[in-house]
């Protein structure tokens, strides 16, 4: 099933070099959600052939405008374009006022119901649950009120065993039974067939974590433990650390040891200073460290669970 | 002198078919001033190469977010970039504090001086002038308070005749008094020459009139009579005139009489409907009234005072 991360702006807070403020576009079981929304996120959803208008959350880590700008413009095009399916945003206190204050200057009553959820930035807590995914938010450690989000996919009952069926030869209309659980009747011999002799479970449950803007924290590494993949904050090189600190941004070197020390199999790096126009260096830093770590680049397109070759951090 | 505008955006709400919205650069005597902000107008003014660290006055014309969405990002990444000199903005009441929110959120204090300055829509009235140029603000007929921006170069004392000087073998130390309009004495003969037949009146001051978003309207006119260069309102076609008029809108045709009734001399179209892949109708039906109309597409530069042909309406 799938279970991917779409990259739309990797770029921290001056767009430069043809990279944009941060958004990405995560889809769990062909169930779209946006997190983070800087400004121009509609227009590159085009570039980026992303199907937007199924997305039906969007969670925002905090209120530096690279992470938000966006938003509103997103808000107002979808009412243009007549949506009428709800939209539920989830970020810090202050989103809404800020949001409803512009469509109160533009006289705009929106033409489909707008809901915020005021996420608490402390916890690490489940905001959002539906059938397929829960989304839980990670405490950053940044300047502002600020949190990243864990995506976990979720799995109801156990997976039916299509070799089993086939090889019973059990008709196609005994699926959604098997499906919910129930034990079976085969048609040509008559035994009751238990339910788990027809399915199997389902693989573990992937997991891909959000982790921008922040500096170096032990608390975001116990938050994203055994996780997939992970995306961290990169706004600087090793040799910037300083700046990192004084900025509540990450290194190339500090997004490598929060992977490595949180066991994740692959980590994306993004957020990147404007400072860095090419940026080979921060990969090949947080490569020396964790030698699963892509660059987090606009179109790219991440499997989550894709096992890529790690190696331990000494 | 230079007097010109570059488009920056030329679609009304919904971006589409690579077209931004409502956003232009107009650039008088070499000063540049920022009409109207779109969502991602900053990320144009590198694709176009606009010096935007020059623009020091910015205007909005209302407060429907294709027109300043993108304000609150430009006003961030200046104050990223470490700007000092102050920067001014003119436009409805509600705007500063629509920015300030979005500052107070993000707990950003400008390392610059940010100014605005509220502009009453309902009348057309000076709001900004130095030695080269004056605004004036255009009373438009929109759903929410709207103006549109006269921009009317300006000329101190006469301009120096250098074929003059070169005639006399004048040296070039001598014209700055002459600028200064004094009176000089001939190193050669010893003569007194009065100012005046060293120096010639300067062109025609030259005019160009922003007018988005707004219906057709006869003020508009009376406000923008004899002007160069008249940008209007075009969202629509000809044969969309109640779509237009409910939702204060402009047609080709519309436009097309505006520039004429006013007498100008060149008409720009734009603030497309995103219902218009394809521009060509638009302009066919705008030149059968005014043939000197052009459309106002993204990255065009338009020197204001061109005379381009033009046959009256009948």
């Amino acid at each position: 099933m799938t279970f991917n991360v779409t990259i739309i702006g990797s770029n921290s807070a001056v767009p430069a070099h043809g990279r944009h403020p941060s958004a990405q576009v995560v889809n769990v079981h062909d169930y779209l959600f946006l997190v983070d929304c800087g400004e121009g996120t509609q227009m590159r959803f085009h570039e980026h052939q992303v199907k937007w208008n199924r997305i039906k959350q969007i969670f925002i880590s905090h209120l530096h405008g690279d992470h938000y700008f966006g938003l509103v413009g997103l808000i107002s095009t979808y009412h243009l374009l007549q949506r009428n399916k709800p939209l539920d945003i989830y970020g810090p206190e202050g989103l809404e006022a800020i949001i409803r204050l512009q469509l109160e200057a533009g006289h705009t009553t929106l033409c489909y119901p707008l809901q915020f959820h005021v996420i608490d930035t402390t916890v690490s807590k489940v905001i959002f649950e539906d059938k397929g995914v829960e989304v839980m938010t990670i405490p950053l450690h940044h300047r502002i009120p600020c949190a990243g989000f864990l995506f976990r996919e979720k799995f109801e009952g156990r997976k039916v065993d299509k070799e089993k069926l086939a090889a019973l030869q059990l008709p196609l209309h005994l699926i959604p039974p098997i499906k919910h659980g129930e034990d079976i009747t085969d048609p040509h011999t008559g035994r009751i067939i238990p339910n788990k002799e027809l399915t199997v479970p389902h693989p573990p449950a992937r997991s891909y974590a959000y982790c921008s803007d922040t500096a170096y924290s032990e608390t975001v590494i116990e938050c994203v433990k055994g996780v997939d993949l992970v995306y961290h904050d990169c706004t600087f090189d090793k040799a910037s650390e300083a700046r990192a600190a004084a900025t509540f941004h990450g290194t190339t070197e500090q997004a490598a040891r929060v992977a490595d020390a949180a066991g994740a199999s692959q980590l994306l790096i993004g957020h990147f200073s404007a400072r860095f126009e090419n940026l080979d260096t921060l990969l090949e830093e947080a490569r020396a460290i964790f030698p699963a770590t892509e660059l987090a680049t606009e179109g790219s397109v991440f499997d989550v669970g894709v096992k890529a070759p790690h190696t331990a951090y000494n």
